[in-house]
């Protein structure tokens, strides 16, 4: 029996009855799926994955915090490795897409080539990333960040989770956190390659079969409170308020404004808001709300964080105060041009029509991308929904993204 | 010994000092006052004024629903009654003032007249009206509603406060509830007085003595909801985005700039606001908040519900949706010009400085105002604020107002 015969990825079994069944692993009620780092569903998915990759001559490797590899060594160069993958974790009540395609489409484009072409010339890695999300413990890119030496278990083990329990504990109890002997053979990622949902509706509105992003923004988080004086509905006239709801809806208008002048490739997002004392017959007297802003350009961020500023001289014109906080500052990261450029060609001899985008979310590409050559690569999302039960791509788009998918894959660890 | 000299009123506690007794019934840790419709510390209250009353030789009374009454029967028109008083419910953990000033203001007034000139010709009756403020029961005014026939029992007793227990049955724990025989002679309300703290800013930013009331405003309350798409705050272009958050916030400065342009006195608040998801990175998909309008003129509120309307084409051109929810409608009040003018007349008189003024609050005075002649008279408070520990009056201020009750008592009942 051949290896090729060996390898059960049944080729009649599709990408989305793929997606299906790791959906089993942590279904919810209404279709959705909840897979938090290191939770028993999680776990359950990722040795069921692992049960995959032997049955289809994958050699297989957890590393110490739950990261899983499949491996095809390479013939020529085993020590350079062409990864490929995504996250195998969810937000609470999530999609079957987020993360989980890319991991599977990963494991069907590397078996396939294999099928074909034999062992690549480079190692072939399929990794399915142990932590995106940062829905259960408040760190993300924990996966990608631990592999690129990024974090630390230092960094994160103190972390707890909402009822208490920490990373460290967390990891342990699903069989992790043994320290794990390095390889003798010096190795390294020659590149990463990921293929994830839109998660959002541009692909779907310009009818293109996938994305092939040049820049991951750059974000910042912003928490902005707005004092005023907190009076009597009936018996404050208009004209002696201090009304913190009516400075905190300038400041939005002000602000969603602005940011369609400054570029309009820049997104500003007031998604969180909340009142004090809220209620209908008491004036305002306090609000505080998010601000999220993302752009590729960080002087453009620069820039709108001086246009942010200003809004303060409004807030003393009206005797109130503005406080505005940064807590979350992710530089943007501009992704391989030459694999970008091999990606278009390879589009265009497979027939699929594509779009050049700047991915608005951020992705396990960007930490990659930081350290060694990355491509990000799109199926459209029907509707733009992610993070919810109602995300969907239909089966015929997933499956034009693992042929890009695997073009490229080919084109790195092949040719 | 005169029915004067059996008069415990001593002259020598002040006002203040009898609101500092009161406040002694349901005194909050803070230093404010919970006294809930029919609960133990409103009972234990309307109680130990029975007895004040009863030791100043009124003749005391309650009726059915715990309204409690203290009259001094006029010797011409003992059927004619000039009413004076206010509630002695309070909101949860409000202050010593609002309502309990009138109703101690009153029975001093009374009872110094009495003291000075002997019984009024007319019956001067002093009512702590058993609730006004619906802090227990989703029910505003039921003392005076009660007293004027403008609310029955069969409306009122199937409500339930926050723990089930139904007004009804709150009202016989507490000792009513029971039909009282209807007195044979024929009686009727002549006039109505009360006396109340301001509740705003007006009287101290004019450093005026008193305000003299010649409309009590119409109330409109509205839920407004804004519906637009929730979505990924990365993803989702500004152009391509249905921000329920941002169209709100369009909304409130369109409202309260309009408001201003309006009338200068027409006062629009949005006090309550939540938004859904509340998300930081997700788009606001909702948006309800609430809307309350005032204003003495009623056909001003029905040009600026016009206005609020209009406002539904901005939502259209935007591709959302608007939806206008009025729950509350409260009409405007005109009080006694005959009052008002007496009223001016015996604070020049007594040498204070004063303001006609429209109420922006609700009171019991509007209620009995629809049914005969009312007076409704303020005295500054402290910074304006109400319902909360920090409501202050100096007693120098509040003796002004009795100085000025006794003044009207004295017209309506003595002359």
């Amino acid at each position: 029996m051949t290896i090729a015969q060996q390898h059960s990825i049944d080729h009649k079994q599709s990408i989305g009855e793929w997606i299906n069944w790791l959906a089993d692993y942590g279904k919810t009620e209404d279709g959705g799926v909840t897979r938090l780092l290191y939770s028993e569903s999680w776990k359950q998915a990722q040795l069921s994955l692992q049960q995959v990759m032997i049955q289809n001559g994958f050699a297989v490797r957890f590393d110490e915090v739950g990261n899983l590899f499949a491996r095809y060594a390479g013939t020529a160069e085993p020590g350079s490795i062409i990864l490929t993958g995504s996250h195998i974790d969810t937000v609470q009540n999530g999609g079957k897409f987020d993360g989980a395609y890319g991991v599977l489409a990963s494991l069907i484009a590397a078996h396939q080539l294999y099928v074909q072409h034999g062992p690549p010339k480079k190692t072939i890695e399929v990794v399915s990333l142990a932590e995106e999300e940062g829905s259960r413990f408040p760190f993300t890119f924990w996966g990608s960040k631990w592999i690129t030496g990024q974090s630390t278990l230092a960094e994160a083990r103190e972390l707890v989770d909402s009822d208490g329990i920490s990373l460290q504990q967390a990891m342990v109890d699903a069989g992790f956190g043994e320290p794990i002997p390095q390889a003798e053979v010096k190795e390294s990622i020659d590149a990463f390659i990921e293929l994830h949902i839109e998660q959002g509706i541009l692909l779907e509105k310009k009818q293109k079969d996938v994305g092939i992003v040049s820049d991951i923004v750059g974000q910042r988080r912003y928490t902005v409170q707005f004092t005023g004086e907190s009076n009597h509905a009936g018996t404050t006239p208009m004209s002696m308020r201090k009304d913190a709801l009516r400075l905190a809806a300038e400041f939005i208008t002000y602000i969603t404004d602005q940011s369609e002048q400054l570029d309009p490739s820049l997104v500003a997002t007031i998604g969180r808001l909340s009142v004090s004392p809220n209620m209908p017959n008491v004036i305002a007297g306090g609000v505080e709300c998010s601000l999220d802003v993302r752009h590729a350009d960080s002087e453009l961020l620069d820039q709108f964080e001086d246009i942010v500023d200003q809004f303060m001289q409004t807030a003393k014109q009206k005797k109130m105060e503005m406080q505005l906080d940064c807590w979350l500052k992710i530089e943007p990261v501009h992704l391989s041009d030459r694999h970008v450029e091999i990606a278009y060609k390879q589009a265009e001899a497979l027939g699929l029509s594509y779009e050049k985008m700047v991915s608005g979310a951020g992705h396990d590409a960007q930490v990659f991308g930081a350290t060694c050559p990355t491509t990000l690569l799109f199926v459209p999302s029907k509707n733009g929904i992610s993070h919810s039960p109602e995300e969907w791509t239909d089966t015929a788009a997933l499956e034009k993204g693992v042929e890009l998918l695997k073009s490229q894959l080919y084109a790195l660890a092949y040719e």
